[in-house]
């Protein structure tokens, strides 16, 4: 048994950090809340999304697994407004998860997930902290995309930067300092190279006012936090966390 | 000789209904008002679409008939601003529809009528009525179009049904009770399975705001009237009228 | 040695005019400011940008000449906000401009000039002059696009006209009065035909309030001037020259 109401935007902004890296993927519901952890089919990245209890208006659950189509769940709340709610219920005998928005109701067929893996996120010991908001970032993202497909995030005592080296002297640097940043901390200078299409879908699955928690090292995975469903008065009732291994193919 | 003067809205209004399901109508213009009858080319569906006299600003025309591009007449509609005035003149002489929206004129060929067809719209005994508006439903619409190309519009004493049944159990269902609705009249239950595109063609050539009243039965055809051309003062300036066949492939 | 700073819009707009010709560009730099002459590759139009040394808010250079890709220049400058400034820099050694918009440092290869052509703007008798803004002629160019592939320019005591023929009776016209032109001075009827898609390329490269002023005769190229760099205080900072050759091939 699973059933339970939430926010439309809470539920969209969950779906979306997790569609931004896999098509597929399996929803676990436990007494707790709601989680997704997924790999990426090539193995570079990998995500773990969660929404807690609070962050629904009710819910009631067994422990469950579900295999989600994350694509049609996407066009299934997108024609759900702003202040609408969506009400959640696993139909065991068919099943298939039925998404309620108002008069409508939708019933999607739930995925074999027997193939899904069960990632577990690696433990790293990363030296560089940096906290800095989604917009602060996303324009440098965007001029880099006409310039390479690799983006080197280097961190300094006083800087975090975004540098995108193409060929024939083509060059994009996004310096940012301690001003445009909410917090910095790198005792020793890192950096590392990262595909820029990866970085840039889990950097813009998240609205332009996030803060991202970004964890770096040398030649190290890039590890990225953010809140997920921050309300008003009680705050994040979820979290995502990126993670996404580094290209080594610089000299 | 055929002169009217009309707001560009209300034209735009009664060309894009026709628009939904033919690219080429006959117009007929007489002493009354001007009105169009067509069947798409599949013959599943039929319109009729009328403005009055009175909703010109000026007209004066003898009995006559104009062979329509309705593309190019949307078109040549679409550079007309809300508060625009359009000038339509028949150039008898060259075989054109001379049209006019401030300073700028343009002439279309008439198109050769002979081969278009003149569609009786049949009479029906329907036994279900529903009034709703346009927005209440669209959504239901575009949430069917990713689940399958037909629809279930179905009427019961309390309520109105649009159900859409894919594959694999997917599945949208918009069930719209009596605070929904406009007018609800059910005396038995009736279910018809209609083309999903050319039933969301229809409905969505009108406003958001506008009130459909639909007449419904069991495996029979679905007819739907709307105003066309409201204003403020005077109301409805014209109507349309949708008939479309069932897809009797249900068990 | 090449510095300048200035604010985004002004430049893009600069750049705007010289996209809709070329995707390559010579720029010349010296000490009164910046100017790019430049022919379409077809050698049909022609056009002279220029922008003064007070449009900059600084501005140091050598006489200097760089080649410049336009589409990626315009790329480049995208990103910026309309409040946003931008500062360029030639780097020397590695032959570069450098851009900076922000905390964002995009360099950008220059290109070989050596077989970027040095127009001369021919000198012209032409009779007729009108000024209009760019908005009162757009929507009839935009009508003319499905009507035809060109468009006569016709100037008369009393009205400058656009006339459009196409195939079949098809006819675009649009006729401007005094009233509807900022000046009008046609001691003779003129008229001659252009390119469509040239003409219309042009006239939109530039924001609808602008005033365009053009000049004319008869079977003869269109000369169309107009402000760039407008400010509140000090006026136009720059300005910018079309000309179009004739199409020969009316009746």
């Amino acid at each position: 048994m699973f059933k339970a109401r939430i926010k439309a935007d809470n539920l969209k902004e969950f779906i979306g950090t997790v569609g931004s890296l896999v098509d597929e993927a399996k929803l676990n519901v436990n007494e707790d809340g709601m989680q997704i952890k997924a790999v990426d089919p090539s193995h570079v990245a990998m995500i773990e999304a969660n929404l807690i209890k609070s962050a629904f208006d009710s819910y009631e659950t067994d422990v469950a697994e579900m295999g989600i189509d994350v694509d049609k769940f996407k066009t299934v709340l997108a024609v759900a407004g702003k202040e609408d709610m969506v009400s959640l219920e696993k139909d065991d005998k068919l099943n298939r998860l039925v998404v309620n928005i108002g008069n409508l109701t939708r019933a999607m067929p739930l995925l074999d997930t027997s193939g899904m893996p069960d990632p577990k996120v690696p433990s790293l010991d990363l030296p560089a902290f940096v906290s800095v908001s989604v917009e602060e970032i996303s324009q440098g993202l965007k001029a880099s995309k006409s310039v390479s497909d690799h983006i080197a995030l280097t961190t300094t005592k006083d800087s975090f930067r975004l540098v995108c080296e193409g060929d024939n002297q083509n060059r994009v640097d996004l310096t940012l300092g301690k001003e445009q940043l909410e917090k910095l901390v790198s005792p020793e200078e890192t950096t590392s190279l990262f595909s820029l299409e990866y970085f840039a879908l889990m950097v813009n699955s998240l609205p332009p006012d996030r803060i991202l928690h970004i964890n770096l090292g040398t030649d190290l995975p890039v590890k990225v936090d953010a809140d997920l469903a921050i309300e008003d008065l009680t705050g994040a009732q979820g979290n995502v966390k990126f993670l996404l291994a580094p290209r080594i193919d610089r000299e």
